[in-house]
This record gives C-alpha cells, sequence and structure tokens, in this order.
C-alpha cells in the first residue's frame, strides 16, 4: 500500500501532519479532517483558529486548584459560597464535574489534571502538588477528600497525596471515597472487586 | 452517566465543542485533545493555528483540475511535463497519488473530491463537472480514463460522468481502469466478484 496520505500542496500537507500528530488521530482520519475543514467546514475551521488564538495566550493553571482556566481564577475559586475548609482532590475536569453532579459536595476542588503512574513515573509537580501544599495552609483546610478514582493509578496517587499531606500537615483529616456497590446495579451484575468491598465496608 | 465533558471555563468548552463537531472525534476525545492542546502540545496547537489562518484565506479548488490547492495552480497542473490529452478522472487526492504510485500513468487529472452517492444524491456542481466539460475543451482531450472505485458509488458516478461527457464531446473515447484480481493475490484468497471480473474480462 502506498503512502496516500500526504498532499501534494505543502500548506495542506503541513495541517494534515499537525492533525495526524494528534491523539486520536491517525493519518486517515487527519486527511479527511483538513480537506473538511477547508471546504464544507470553513466556519469551523475559522472558529478553531479564532478559539486557539484566544485561548492559548491567556491559558494557565488556576493559581488555586490547578485546573485549565483562561480566567484569572477558574470558576469554582472565584465562586465564594463554596466551603473551603474542605477541598476534595479529583484526577480531572470530569471527574469534578460528575461529583457536582452528585449535588453530595459543596467544598472546594483540586484537580490535578492527571495522575501517578506508577509504570512511566508522572511527575508530582506537574499534578501541581506544591500548589495543593500550599492551597491547604492558606485555606485552613480542615479535611482533605481523595477522590481519585479507584483503580491501580488512582490508588498510587490517592496513597502518595496522602503521605506527603499526613507528612506536612498532621492535623488534617485525610479520607477517600469509599468504594462499594453501585446504586441501582443488582448483586448478580456487579463486579467482584465492588462486592468485596462493600462486604469489607458493610455498616 | 452525568455529561461531563464540558468544561467550566468559556473559551476551553468552545474549544471542546467545535472539535467534537468535526467526523471522528466524539465529547470525549475532543475533550482529552484540546487539554493536550493547551498543555503538554502549545506548539502544535500554535503550528495549527498559524496553518489554518495561512491556508483559509488561500485555499480553493484548482481552476483546472478541482482538487484542493493553496496555489494557483496545484502542483500536477502546474507541471508542464504531462500528456493533458489524456484525463484521468479520480475520487480524491488519495486515489490520485496510489494511481502516481503505481508509475503507469503520465496524463492530466481530475480530481473530483468526492462521489455520487445514490441514496443522498450528490450535487454533480460539487463534483466539479463544468469544471471538467471545460477541461476537456480546453485541453483538446483525446481520452477520458474514468478512475471512480469499484463500488456502487463509483460506478454510478463513472456512468454519470460518461454519460454526459460523451453527449458533448462524442469524439472523446471513454474509459475505465479494468476490473480483475488483484496482483500477488492467490485466486483462493481473491473475492468472487473480482474473480468473476476476471473471467469476464479475460484475454
Amino acid at each position: 500500500m502506498v503512502d496516500t496520505t500526504t498532499h501534494p500542496d505543502a500548506r495542506i500537507a503541513k495541517l494534515e501532519e499537525l492533525f495526524a500528530s494528534l491523539p486520536g488521530l491517525g493519518p486517515r482520519s487527519a486527511a479527511r479532517l483538513v480537506s473538511e475543514l477547508l471546504t464544507t467546514r470553513r466556519a469551523e475551521a475559522q472558529a478553531i483558529k479564532d478559539g486557539l488564538q484566544e485561548a492559548l495566550p491567556r491559558v494557565h493553571h488556576c493559581p488555586r486548584c490547578h485546573t485549565l482556566t483562561t480566567e484569572p481564577l477558574c470558576n469554582f475559586c472565584s465562586d465564594n459560597t463554596r466551603d473551603n475548609t474542605h477541598l476534595c482532590v479529583v484526577e480531572s475536569v470530569a471527574d469534578q464535574k460528575a461529583l457536582e453532579a452528585s449535588l453530595s459536595y459543596q467544598g472546594g476542588y483540586f484537580v490535578l489534571m492527571g495522575r501517578i503512574n506508577p509504570l512511566e513515573g508522572t511527575d508530582p509537580e506537574r499534578l501541581g502538588l506544591p500548589l495543593l501544599l500550599q492551597r491547604i495552609h492558606q485555606d485552613r483546610v480542615s479535611e482533605l477528600i481523595l477522590a481519585t478514582s479507584h483503580t491501580p493509578e488512582g490508588d498510587v496517587t490517592a496513597h502518595m497525596i496522602a503521605g506527603i499531606v499526613r507528612k506536612h500537615f498532621p492535623e488534617v483529616r485525610v479520607t477517600r471515597l469509599s468504594k462499594g456497590l453501585p446504586t441501582g446495579v443488582e448483586l448478580e451484575y456487579a463486579d467482584v472487586a465492588s462486592i468485596a468491598s462493600a462486604v469489607f465496608s458493610r455498616r
């Protein structure tokens, strides 16, 4: 099979190459995407160009919670109705939104934007941990809730953060979201690890 | 499941929404893409912005062959070593490149940038057919080779173009790439349609 993906026009080929290098896109889907962006989807192409032009110089990690934002403070940190003595550590904005939708939490957030990968070895600085310690100090946080996922990577991340925080702030209560059976799922359809957790944490 | 894909930051959410509307990307992959573009892949984001900014005002259909180009004439049409009395109609730039790589053709090209879809009903204007007729006239084309694919859509497209061209230019020879067995594939592994075509077109 011939490489049929590179466009003969240098400017179009360059765009194809850039899109093909992004996660989730291969050479063929990138070629199709660029072709549509330059023909039937010119309005979207223009909007993407404008959107990147506007966001790139402004985007940064929120200086309080480490999430991505294009404002000086993110929406959550500029909302002064939240109880910032409780601080919940999540892996991602998606996890933060899921937690918000559960209506079970009114405190502050810290968004890691990733997690420790025991095999690849993620740099704790990249997860904003120095900022987390500063936040705990400034807001006189009384409880730190580790809401990382119940996966090997989420467990390692929670364990590492708990260790660091306990060392610097022994007075802060460090908790983790409980494991158990998902609501609305019959026992016979639950996975064995969730059943075992539910048994051990029975109350 | 909650919709956890919309970012709380309006500028970031807008970019996520734009990428999610593109072919091949869903809300989750778009959110991941935008997050990477604004953090670890800022250089690519900047290059995409610059590339779109450069290509969008320049891109157009080549006035000779209908392909996408950002130059006044595309690379093939500005190459005056090609024999333009032969004109080969292809569906896409990818098909054109495959044909070039076969080193079996030295003539001109016409790139439809699509094909007739009998169910959706593709507009012949969108495939540049008025331009094709003009090109046949201007270059005094003696043979038009229809290299659309051997699929129902490719067949309909070839049939329709052959009809229009024969009506306007009865003197032009209209041919189509032959069907048959792929080279290097044993008979037992070939599909039955290819075997049947090879039998009927035996020589």
